[in-house]
């Protein structure tokens, strides 16, 4: 069969800084995903577009080749406003397990569809699966039914979503072609614009523990991320937040869902609370709930109700004990005085050392192992107190999450200065009428 | 079996502008050609290479990690001095064919080892294979036999002589990572280093039928070779020339036999004999026969001799009528004039069209076809005469073969301003003695 485009004509126009057609996009996505396109050419075009860039059409004309590569989600039936969201990853970043009830108990459905983590931030799915009997699976069908009986559900991506995608990520993982803005944002938003939500709040982190290091780069993130939302006429709201220190002080799989589970009983860390507010009250504004209140929703125990219905909905036992590490090595403070500085990043490794994420695809995850800081920043401490609990089922791995913790943190005599957690917010333009 | 380096990483330094150290490059070539390093990650690699460049330290060393990933040819026992050339590749340029005896005839010893042509450049083999009974494959202790009894050889690179660049430029072609200057020298050269000539003389064309249509591209290039061969410590020397308007009269593969055939024979066109005779005086220069006097070797009909001699080791009968086309197609001057102008890359085409060359690697050629440009830039036409000839055994090629040929002359009033062959020369330093 004839192709109607040429691979090395599409690369050649993107390495010489042209413009990429509609016609062009179309066909090399499409192309790509049946194979007419080879891996070596999407690596090499994928390389291009990582130093050449795409403007906003050709980001937002890609998103959608990549949407249609599979089906939509038909959540027509489920008979609420839809709101869901997505955070770009980081440390101890379990908001969305206290999140999705919490919307749905205030009134809207969450269709919640993630993927595994791979690297440093844990995978959502990878914590809930902590929760003995809880499955990830749902066909269509059990979402809509979900949705509607309970209003949350969080589950794994169907395959007939965004295929294009799947098949793009992994290949720009191995390629080194991951760190392009353009293919960041159209990764993420045609899984969202797929799953066919009516609003969408984007979780955008900027710090060590983060994709993106700096808060310039985050907005610039988060504004290719809204403008797809735009001319897509998704609703969608972008929260820059701040990913210097771990979130909370659970991090790993178990001990987030833990961590979870408190807030949901209206207590937890303090930053957990206020950033599942947060999101809430963007998402819930978005569908036009902006009348709910989240705060007191989560503080009377409603959300938390929703939470062991939208588990027990899924197989799991939202009261069975979850899985406990054979082995703890505590971390103690070598002097006195404030914790000064606990860094993301070097606890996001020392948990995955630990076991609790996966270094490929195909890999198990110890749902036990993980990381609890028990010190935050600006709280003080004793000479040997312990700051920092290291679990794991395979004390071999306690050296290396060491290593990578010998840097971690400092103590001091200054207090830091205290940050905001929600740095910026952009919006996309009001949804015309 | 764990690597010493990850692709990703050094994909990510190409990337990020910085530079590969001598032992990435290393690596990455040997894994690539091993297996280790997939043609995904080495066409990102490559894309990275041609957009963000390669210091001429860093393409000396991937010249020769190329060169280590496989043998060098042993031609010690020669026992005269070896120089070659090499031709970035134009239209009815032949000039191999003339020159290797004629070096020969002079004393000096010629190792030509050629590829076949792809697109609209013939390749010396394909050329040569249209004399009955030629073979172009060669064992090694053949080679080294009949440079020691004729002088020269025409013959097939080996396979075991840079395969990395072999695997390296398959996969550059189907991924537009051509046109890079540091991949595109350090192919040249790595098999014409892992040859072990003692010199070289590198033909670098500029102009509409050549690779570089810019002088300045060609300098370029130029001046990367050179650098590469001064880094080696090869006896180097380039020279720019013209590749407006077709080399001589003939195009294709058995007419531009003839063609050379008139040239050693003491006759032919003035540009084919002007080119091999400033190409003989360098390559004689460089290995210390500056002495020799090629035109008057050319003239006497020695080099001619050497030539029936160096068909003959190879199989061939230089005696033999060539191929003749079963169809021939005049195209005639629509008005009388001065031929102002005739495109070398149009009549590339032409000839390639009509069967001369091939499109995929697997295709055979035709020997017959091709185009005789029976005038050339500068002569006077009457209206209605003939000014190309078009030769193919597939009369269905004509049609595509006159379409592109709608532009590719103009017929006025003036005469075109005589430009020279040779535009400029580019020397290694001084070898140390």
């Amino acid at each position: 069969m004839s192709e109607a485009f040429s691979a090395v004509d599409v690369i050649m126009t993107k390495r010489d800084r042209g413009r990429l057609t509609g016609e062009q996009i179309d066909w090399v996505v499409d192309a790509y995903t049946r194979g007419a396109v080879a891996d070596e050419q999407m690596a090499a075009l994928a390389m291009a577009i990582l130093l050449n860039g795409m403007n906003g059409t050709e980001t937002s004309r890609w998103t959608q080749a990549m949407i249609d590569s599979g089906d939509r989600l038909d959540l027509s039936k489920v008979g609420k406003p839809l709101a869901d969201k997505h955070s770009t990853g980081g440390v101890g970043d379990k908001i969305t397990l206290p999140l999705a009830p919490l919307v749905a108990a205030c009134g809207a459905a969450v269709p919640q569809l993630s993927g595994r983590g791979l690297g440093h931030t844990g995978g959502t799915l990878d914590k809930l699966e902590s929760i003995p009997g809880w499955r990830a699976e749902l066909s269509e069908d059990e979402i809509v039914a979900q949705l509607r009986a309970v209003g949350a559900v969080v589950c794994a991506t169907t395959p007939r979503l965004a295929p294009a995608d799947r098949k793009l990520y992994a290949l720009r993982d191995v390629t080194g072609t991951v760190e392009s803005v353009p293919l960041i944002a159209s990764s993420i938003m045609s899984k969202k614009l797929a799953e066919s939500t009516d609003a969408l709040v984007l979780d955008v982190k900027a710090g060590t523990g983060a994709f993106m290091k700096t808060i310039d780069a985050a907005r610039e993130l988060a504004r290719a991320l809204v403008g797809i939302g735009a001319e897509h006429g998704l609703r969608t709201t972008a929260l820059l937040t701040e990913m210097s220190t771990p979130l909370g002080r659970a991090v790993g799989n178990a001990v987030e869902v833990a961590e979870s589970v408190e807030v949901l009983r209206g207590a937890g860390p303090a930053d957990v609370v206020e950033l599942t507010v947060a999101l809430a009250r963007e998402m819930l504004s978005l569908v036009g709930l902006a009348d709910a209140d989240p705060a007191r929703v989560l503080a009377s125990g409603e959300a938390y109700e929703t939470w062991c219905r939208m588990i027990a909905a899924q197989g799991g036992d939202p009261d069975a004990p979850l899985p406990a590490a054979s082995h703890v090595h505590m971390v103690e403070a070598p002097a006195g005085g404030v914790l000064e500085r606990l860094d993301a990043y070097a606890v996001g490794i020392a948990a995955w050392r630990l076991g609790a994420g996966r270094s490929r695809k195909e890999d198990p995850v110890q749902h036990a192992a993980g990381v609890l800081c028990l010190v935050k920043p600006g709280e003080r401490v004793e000479p040997g107190q312990p700051i920092l609990e290291l679990r794991t089922n395979t004390p071999d791995l306690i050296p290396p999450a060491l290593a990578a913790l010998a840097d971690a943190y400092q103590i001091g005599a200054t207090p830091p200065a205290p940050k905001p957690l929600v740095l910026d917010a952009i919006h996309s333009p009001a949804p015309e009428s």
